[in-house]
């Protein structure tokens, strides 16, 4: 199902579709990665955000192509390789970042070992709670179910919420905290629009930060147009989707 | 209930009570861990492997004593302060003390930033299925359930065992990926003798791996008396632990 949307839209577009015309030669940094999807827009704001050359290759995850899978045995995007050499999972990839290219500013990683270990905590609470309650949301088909989800969501996002130092989480500086929850922050008109979600019930401060995030340069870049999203979150409105995400989220496993 | 064994089994015993008691004084690391928790002697070990100076606190996370609380909302063990500033999660904090002592060595993190985040993604691996795979054997009480959860933590084991170089995960050295299995190993004698486990079963490289992990000094020095441990695993095998693992592992949610 997914794979039949990426038929018909299989490529960026918008501002992103720019941001990949220009990144087409050869690189160190390889980025297999998807216009539509929220991991690998971390890893490629990530890029663009510190100035680290790459080549970017839109690639579709849902055929399972032998090639992927020699990038990532789990078949997900996104996936890089550096100098020839493979790499998977968007937070891994983050770190990989800050470690190989210390030179390049600014770092996303706080550079001192006490407010790294702080971030560290911080993204695992995005990447474990926040994330799943935005899937399991969509994965809700009954309106009880989806009060459920959403009641859930909004308790994680206001934990979340309380330690925003402002204006970003940490204070002045954008970092991976802030990264790895904006996929999720600039793709949520589809749960305003769909699943009554709105960032002032969260809390004021909240709305004001994403308001923040969505408009920075780097993460604009890396958008496509709004209607080629809506494609794909149709099938999720609707229960339709297929993906490993799902897959986990109906048996009450970790997402992949 | 644990609470109630820990009561009559409140502190280290054999090997780690000299341990803890050769780490009373004053350090500007303070780990607060049980002598029971397997993530509390990741942390443990790597302090031991890495010299680094430390103060052990025997903390019960049962009771969700104030104090616990401050030092992790979540309030569990392990809990580290740093210069009297708090950090939680194993995992965090094993990364924690690879940046913050550079100096001490060996690392057990890869220095190699490619190699660093290979160790992250075994570490995920380790986390995600491994551990949660465990605890979900305890928690199965039929005999259809346990050998489907048996039959699961096999298959994710042998993934594991597969990519072993040998003698240790990456080869020569000891790192944080033989580490994060490294308590889950010490502890597999329960399920030998309640649910028919068997390293062999993995494969017979495994199991030369798992004799290896559980004859390193510093893994036995930071393992009680084994009657101790089943005083608490009796709780577990009959399906009367209460814990937030097993609150995650029956809603089908992420481990803490
Ligand atoms: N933990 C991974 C998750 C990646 C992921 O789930 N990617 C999706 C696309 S947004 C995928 O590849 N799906 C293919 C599938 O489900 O088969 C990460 O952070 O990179
Ligand atoms: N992700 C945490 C898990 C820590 C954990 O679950 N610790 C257990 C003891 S082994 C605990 O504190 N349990 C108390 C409870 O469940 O209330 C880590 O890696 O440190």
């Amino acid at each position: 199902m997914a794979s039949h949307v990426l038929q018909s839209h299989p490529r960026a577009t918008g501002l992103a579709e720019e941001t990949v015309k220009s990144h087409q030669a050869d690189c160190e940094i390889v980025l297999h990665g998807g216009w539509f999807c929220p991991f690998t827009q971390k890893c490629w704001v990530a890029l663009e955000e510190r100035g680290i050359p790459y080549k970017y290759v839109e690639t579709n995850p849902f055929n399972k192509d032998p090639a992927l899978l020699a990038l990532n045995p789990k078949g997900l995007i996104p996936a890089l390789t550096y100098q020839g050499k493979p790499l998977h999972d968007s937070h891994v990839i983050l770190e990989f970042l800050e470690d190989a290219y210390p030179q390049h500013k600014p770092q996303l990683r706080p550079t001192d070992p006490y407010n790294a270990a702080q971030a560290r905590i911080w993204v695992d609470v995005i990447n474990k709670y926040i994330v799943p309650g935005y899937f399991r949301i969509f994965h809700a088909q009954t309106p009880e179910l989806q009060a459920a989800a959403m009641s859930e969501w909004l308790k994680y996002l206001q934990c979340f919420a309380d330690k925003i130092r402002g204006p970003y989480f940490f204070g002045e500086e954008f970092s991976i905290v802030d990264l790895s929850l904006t996929p999720w922050i600039i793709r949520d008109w589809i749960l305003v629009e769909n699943r009554g979600f709105n960032r002032e019930n969260v809390s004021p401060k909240f709305a004001a930060y994403c308001q923040l995030i969505v408009n920075r340069p780097n993460v604009l870049k890396t958008f496509s147009n709004k209607e080629c999203y809506e494609a794909i979150y149709a099938l999720h409105l609707s229960g339709q989707m297929k993906s490993s995400i799902l897959e986990a989220i109906k048996s009450g496993r970790p997402l992949p």
